[in-house]
């Protein structure tokens, strides 16, 4: 089943249209708050149980301050616990830049929209990938802030230790020019760029090649073996718990019908043991400490994800294997709450494939400078 | 640097044509003896050092008298210790059905010859996957036959206890034909396929939706997640140390310039330890039983390789990731001794993906007999 980008369309747009990003049309996903609008977050269960929020996401209302024109509120995953951008119940919004596959998500709509043409930024919340799975699959750039850097007020959380806003855009110049208004930066990343070779085994053939002339530099791993294999369990877990913490409650009383795989994971998350939790989050601060003493101030380069879009007709086991390998990649920055830029290269076979740098925290206006830079000497 | 598919080229061709198999050409691999000609196995200081072979290898003059018309010996990878059909020494043959990607090796000549046209029955030989993988890759039917069932003799060895010849045509009939003459079935497979997880997920997404009609079966692991972590590193070390055993002394005496990877593995199998070899010699037989148990008289469908064919231009850390998830896949009839046959399916952008069977030991006939019902099925 397929699905609109847009919930909600706002003809005329929202927003005077005066300011730095004059008229460029904003698309937002809908779990931020719009004033008089119901934030529905992709599933019909949370939305018939809520009402129309009483403020806009001050996120939302600086953008309008910025000159955006928002044009409307866009389609999700499921309370945003989900990567592929598959909704079992309002369908999933196309993939403009790779026909019949998925747009990726939970972002979905946001992304959907502006590889169309339909917006030209497109708001999203990234948690374990869900801003930038769908830049990638769609062939847009993709900016993961660094974790507390926007305000995520008036924002639905699904895990708030890992929740950030990020921006989707068609070209680099305009993600450039949003890092530099709203995150001023504070130290650019410096150093010879890493590329380590255990994060690169995630990809395949395809892909490497796409990015081989990005894959210059120190090829040392990033972790140790131990570390490497413990960064999703330990994802999955302390993920799982502030999500059980967030929706718990109220999936036990409402009971929604969440689609297959949403369904399953939280149900896995509501049965979390405090012992598992309390060891994930000890072995969330040895990795964030890791990944850390490897950056050292400077960046990483790494896939986005293992390949390009999935075809809408693989199956769930299909589905399954291939996010648990990108959601390895993703949670390097999650975990460690570091900012994340992702830069739309593409196969031979003509697909969108996601290219990524990952720096400092605080250098992410720097960081997507260093991007749009290394975009142009590729091409 | 690019190289015929042929070394030597017999015109007219060698045989009388008359027979079951008459008129069809076949293409020989280079580590098969002819009468009259050195057997170069694709490196030049073994061609140099080795005098002209006084007979013809028993199977090669069975396919003659068969009625098959010898054209040519074919280009394969160093002494066959690689799997990606590029030779630094001699240039990589052509693969016809994936232009600018490699054609898979070592039996590399012998599949860009059929899929080019140029013969009709391509005979390898596959100690790690050498006519599977070149099968798959180059979209031909390929087939690994039981340990030991095929006459062995006047081929050059790598890893004899691995060692089997075995074939490549461009469709099922002409392999199936090729089967019956020379392997009248002992007992067909029989009950329901098993499509493994623990297998299927070294496969990337494209391949996994090409594959997808065929994963009907059961699902469940087929070995332990400690045997399924054993399978590559017991591969390594059981083949390198009969590999040091065929060529240790030889190399020792001639120090031959191996173009690289070739290079490394020879050094690497060179250096085994005697403690290490033992204990992956048990390993082996523990790997056999449980897959002999698994497998229990009826067949095992899995991809036959994680992907298409990467492109000549993925750098030598992206070949080689491939290569680890590959051997892992076709260590499995390896270690086991079990025949498998690969039928040749097109990803969703047109690049050729193999779809493999294994089965018992001796259902060879009946096996490739399955696997083109399943093809004619499929379509």
């Amino acid at each position: 089943m397929s699905a609109d980008a847009f919930v909600t369309r706002f003809d005329p747009p929202i927003g005077d249209g005066i300011g730095p990003l004059a008229s460029l049309r904003l698309a937002v996903k809908d779990n931020f708050d719009i004033a008089g609008h119901v934030t529905g977050a992709g599933n019909p269960e949370w939305a018939d149980t809520h009402n129309p929020a009483q403020d806009t996401a001050p996120l939302v209302s600086h953008l309008i301050k910025l000159g955006t024109h928002l044009v409307g509120k866009t389609q999700m995953d499921e309370l945003a616990y989900s990567l592929m951008g598959q909704n079992a119940r309002y369908g999933t919004p196309e993939n403009p830049a790779g026909p019949g596959r998925v747009p990726g998500g939970s972002s979905s709509g946001s992304a959907s929209a502006v590889a169309a043409g339909l917006a030209d930024i497109g708001l999203g919340t990234d948690t374990g990938g869900s801003v930038r799975i769908p830049a990638a699959f769609c062939g847009l750039w993709g900016w993961r802030p660094t974790h507390g850097l926007l305000d995520a007020r008036g924002l639905l959380p699904l895990a708030p230790s890992y929740d950030v806003p990020g921006f989707m855009t068609r070209d680099g110049a305009t993600l450039q020019h949003l890092a530099e208004l709203l995150a001023p930066e504070a130290a650019p990343p410096r150093g010879e760029p890493r590329v380590p070779a255990d994060m690169w085994d995630f990809a395949d053939a395809e892909t490497l090649s796409a990015l081989a002339p990005l894959r210059q530099g120190d090829p040392a791993p990033l972790l140790s073996l131990r570390l490497r294999e413990a960064l999703l369990p330990t994802f999955r877990v302390c993920q799982g718990a502030e999500v059980a913490q967030v929706f718990g409650a109220w999936i036990k009383e409402h009971e929604p019908a969440f689609g297959p795989g949403v369904r399953e994971r939280f149900a896995g998350a509501m049965a979390l043991a405090p012992q598992d939790i309390s060891a994930a989050q000890s072995m969330r601060a040895e990795i964030t400490g890791a990944i850390d003493a490897a950056l050292n101030g400077g960046i990483i380069r790494v896939p986005t994800a293992p390949g390009p879009a999935p075809l809408l007709t693989l199956d769930g086991q299909g589905m399954e294997a291939y996010r648990n390998r990108a959601l390895t990649l993703l949670c390097l920055s999650g975990h460690a709450g570091l900012p994340q830029v992702t830069i739309p290269l593409r196969s031979a076979t003509g697909l969108p494939i996601g290219l990524s740098l990952i720096g400092p925290r605080g250098s992410d206006a720097g960081l997507i400078a260093m991007a749009v830079d290394m975009a142009k000497s590729t091409r």
